[in-house]
C-alpha cells in the first residue's frame, strides 16, 4: 500500500508515525478536559470535538464523550472500519471537509496525553523465542532453559491493570523483599535490578464468554500499543516460586499514548515463525498474525544524551497476540472489551536485539556500554524510550514515544 | 458481645445466619431490577428503597442506586459505621421506625441474588500452612514442600476478575491443554482433575496508591464473603511453570452473594498462628487479624444426599488478608474499591480438615468416601456448597450458602 496523503502536509513527511495511513487513537488535554483524539502529522484531530459537530458519527448516541475510546470498541468491527474511513475522507489530500474539519487540529507538541483506554485486565505473556531461551538458561542453565510446555502454549500469568500507566509517567523505583543467593535471610529493600521489557500490547475490543479460535481472536483485537513491563528482577526471583511474578510486575507497566488499529497494521502481516513442534488445533493460525515492526529501545540517563540500547522487530514473537488471546479463552474464561495483553519481551537473535537489560547486560554479569557509561540495571534518572513502526514505501506507521523516567526510591515505608 | 435482638423473629434464632449482629450486604431481585439488599433472619430488608424513601441516608447524593455496594465502599469507613448503626437502629427490637421498614422486607426464600459488588481485581493467595504443605508434598516431595519464601512472604498470583460469579452459577467444566507424567505429547481435553478450593475473600474498600501498613490494610478491608477458587488440577500441572497458574483457574471463582462486614467480625477476630521465623516488618501484626470463622463444604451428586466433605476454621491460616494486602501493596502497586483478594485454601491439620479434593483424595490416590459414592475429583452434576459462621454466645454470624454445580463439558470447540 502506498503513502495515502493528507490535506496535513506533516502527515505526508516519511519521517511522521502518524500518516494518512495510521491515524492512532489517543486522549489529549490541548485547552480544558481530556478528549478523544487522532494523530495526524504533527497535529491531533479532536475527535469529541468532531462528533459533538456532528461531523463524525458513529452511533445513534455519543461514544466519544468519554475520555476512552472503549466505548467506540464496544460498537465493533464494522463501527472500528467506518470510524477509519470517515477520518480518512475527512483528512485526505482533496477532503470536501477540509475547511470545516481545520477548527479541530491542536498542535501534539504541548499535548497532554492519557491513557487512551480504560484498562479492564492486564495479562502479560512469555512468548519471545529468544527471550524465553536467554532468561531460562541465566535462571535454570542452558539445559533446562525452555520450559516443556513453553512450544505447546504460550506461557502467559494474568498482570495488574492498575499499574498501567501512560507514557511520560514517571516510575518511582519500588521496595520490595528480596534475598540474594548468598543472604541467609531476606530483607526489605529497594529493587537494585530495575529492568525494562520491550513488548506490544493488544487491546481486547469485544467481549468473549468461551472458547474462540484464533481467527476470532484475532478479529477481537481493536489495536496494539508500544508496552514496557517494568520488572524489578531482584524481587521477581526471590517470590517467583511457585506462582509466578507478583510485586516485581507491580510498580507499572507503561504503555504509548496512540492505540495503533488493527487495520493500519494489516499491510505489515508476517507469519510467526517455523513451528518447531506442532501445536495443537486451538492455536491453529488461518493466516499471518505477526506484525513487521522495527522497535528500539533507547536509554537516556539523567545526564544525557540517548543511547539506543537495543533494536529489534515484533516478527520475532512465537507465539501472536491473536493466538495469546485463543489460548486464554480455553478455559471459558471471559474476555472483555479493553483487556490488554502483552506480547512478552520481544528479543532478537543478536545480543544487539535483546528487550530487557537483564539479557543485555546478561543478569549484570556483562554490564552494557551506555554512551561513557555502563549499565546492568537502571539507574535513578535514567530514561527508557520505546519507539516503534512498521515501514512502508515512503512512509511509516508508528506509535510515537513510550518513555518512563525511573525516580528513586522512597525512603523506607515501614520505618515509622 | 451477646445476640442483639431485633423486631424480626426470624433474626433471633439461634440458627439463623443472619441476625441482627451481622447484616450482611447483597444484591436481591424480589420483583423487578437487582437491588441492593441487607440480610436479617429469613428475610431481606431493600436498602435501594429505604435509601429512596429518606430512612437511609449515607451521602448527598444516592449510593445505593446501582445493584453494587462499591458505591458504599468508596464513602469510607465512617460511612461503613454509619451505615450499620442505622441498619442497627431500624431493625432493633423497640425500634422506633419499624412500621415505615416493614414494607421493605422481603423473603430470602425465592429472592434471587446477584453479584454483590462489582469486582475490580482479583488475587488469590496461597497461604494456608497445610494446604501449601500438602500440595508441595505431593507436587514436590515431603522434602521441598514448602518454598523456601513461604514463611516470609504470603505467596499470591494474579487472578482473573472476570470469571468471578455469585452462588447459584452452574460452572461449565472446561477443556484444556494437558499432558499427564506418562503422556508423550499435550492433548487438548476436558479438564478430568476438577477441584473446590475452600477460601475466604476479603473485599478492599478503599483505594491506595502506595505501600501501606497491616494496621492501614486492615482498615482499608470493607468485608468479607465465602470463596470457591474452581482449580482444574491437570491443566494447572502443565502450564504452572514458570509463571504460576492461569487457565486452570481461570474458568470460575464463586463468591457467596453476602458480604459480611468487617465491623460484624470484629469480636472474632484470632491470632495468627506462632510465626516459624520472624516477619520483616512490612508483614507485623498490630493485633489479631484472623476471624475464628467455623468452615464446612459440602458435596452434593447429581443424585444426593448431600455430604459434608471437610470441616477446618479460618484461623488456620498463616497470614491474614490483611497482610496479604499489605504485601500487595509494597512494590507501589495501586489499589482500588472492589479489589478482592482471596486468602488461600483454608485446610486444617486433620484429613477431614482439608479444603480441596486434591488434598482430601492425596491427588485420587485415595479416593473420597461420599455417601455410597468415591470422588477423587468432581464429577458432573456435583454440587459445591461452602458454609461459614462465626459462632457467638446463641447465635452465629454467618455469609449463607456458596454453591456451584459442576455442568458437563461442551464439545471439543475446535472440533469444526
Amino acid at each position: 500500500m502506498p503513502l495515502l496523503k493528507s490535506w496535513i502536509d506533516s502527515a505526508n513527511s516519511p519521517e511522521t508515525d502518524f500518516p494518512l495511513n495510521n491515524l492512532p487513537l489517543g486522549v489529549f488535554t490541548a485547552e480544558g478536559a481530556p478528549r478523544c483524539g487522532v494523530a495526524i502529522g504533527d497535529r491531533i484531530l479532536d475527535a469529541t470535538g468532531l462528533e459533538e459537530a456532528g461531523l463524525l458519527t458513529l452511533s445513534d448516541t455519543p461514544v466519544l464523550d468519554l475520555p476512552f475510546w472503549n466505548e467506540v470498541m464496544e460498537l465493533g468491527p464494522d463501527a472500528w472500519a467506518a470510524l477509519r474511513a470517515r477520518l480518512q475522507d475527512l483528512l485526505r489530500e482533496d477532503a470536501p471537509e477540509r475547511d470545516a474539519v481545520a477548527p479541530f487540529l491542536y498542535p501534539m507538541d504541548g499535548a497532554e496525553m492519557h491513557m487512551p483506554f480504560a484498562v479492564a485486565e492486564y495479562t502479560d505473556f512469555y512468548a519471545g523465542r529468544h527471550h524465553a531461551t536467554n532468561v531460562g538458561t541465566m535462571f535454570r542453565g542452558a539445559e533446562n532453559a525452555l520450559p516443556p510446555n513453553w512450544l505447546h502454549i504460550p506461557i502467559g500469568y494474568n498482570g495488574r491493570a492498575s499499574s498501567v500507566v501512560v507514557s511520560g509517567t514517571d516510575i518511582r523505583r519500588p521496595w520490595g523483599q528480596v534475598k540474594g543467593p548468598n543472604d541467609a535471610a531476606p530483607r526489605f529493600a529497594p529493587s537494585a535490578r530495575f529492568d525494562l521489557e520491550l513488548e506490544l500490547g493488544a487491546i481486547v475490543g469485544q467481549n468473549s464468554d468461551g472458547p474462540v479460535t484464533v481467527a476470532e481472536a484475532d478479529a477481537m483485537i481493536f489495536g496494539y500499543v508500544l508496552l514496557n513491563d517494568w520488572s524489578a528482577r531482584d524481587i521477581q526471583a526471590w517470590e517467583y516460586q511457585p506462582l509466578g511474578p507478583f510485586q516485581a510486575k507491580a510498580t507499572a507497566t507503561t504503555i504509548s499514548p496512540w492505540i495503533v488499529m488493527r487495520a493500519a497494521l494489516d499491510p505489515f502481516r508476517a507469519r510467526t515463525p517455523d513451528r518447531e513442534v506442532p501445536l495443537l488445533p486451538h492455536l491453529h493460525e488461518p493466516g499471518p498474525m505477526l506484525y513487521d515492526i522495527a522497535l528500539e529501545v533507547e536509554l537516556t540517563p539523567d545526564a544525557g544524551p540517548a543511547t539506543t540500547i537495543a533494536r529489534t522487530n515484533y516478527r520475532e514473537m512465537y507465539y501472536s497476540s491473536a493466538q495469546q488471546l485463543a489460548h486464554h479463552t480455553t478455559s471459558g474464561c471471559p474476555m472483555n472489551v479493553g483487556d490488554l495483553l502483552g506480547s512478552g519481551t520481544i528479543s532478537g537473535p543478536t545480543k544487539d536485539s535483546r528487550g530487557s537489560l537483564l539479557e543485555l547486560s546478561w543478569g549484570g554479569k556483562e554490564p552494557l556500554r551506555v554512551g561513557d557509561l555502563t549499565r546492568s540495571f537502571l539507574e535513578d534518572g535514567d530514561t527508557i524510550t520505546l519507539r516503534g513502526a512498521a515501514l512502508g514505501d515512503g512512509y511509516r506507521v508508528g506509535f510515537g514515544a513510550c518513555s518512563g523516567t525511573l525516580i528513586a526510591a522512597l525512603p523506607d515505608p515501614y520505618a515509622r
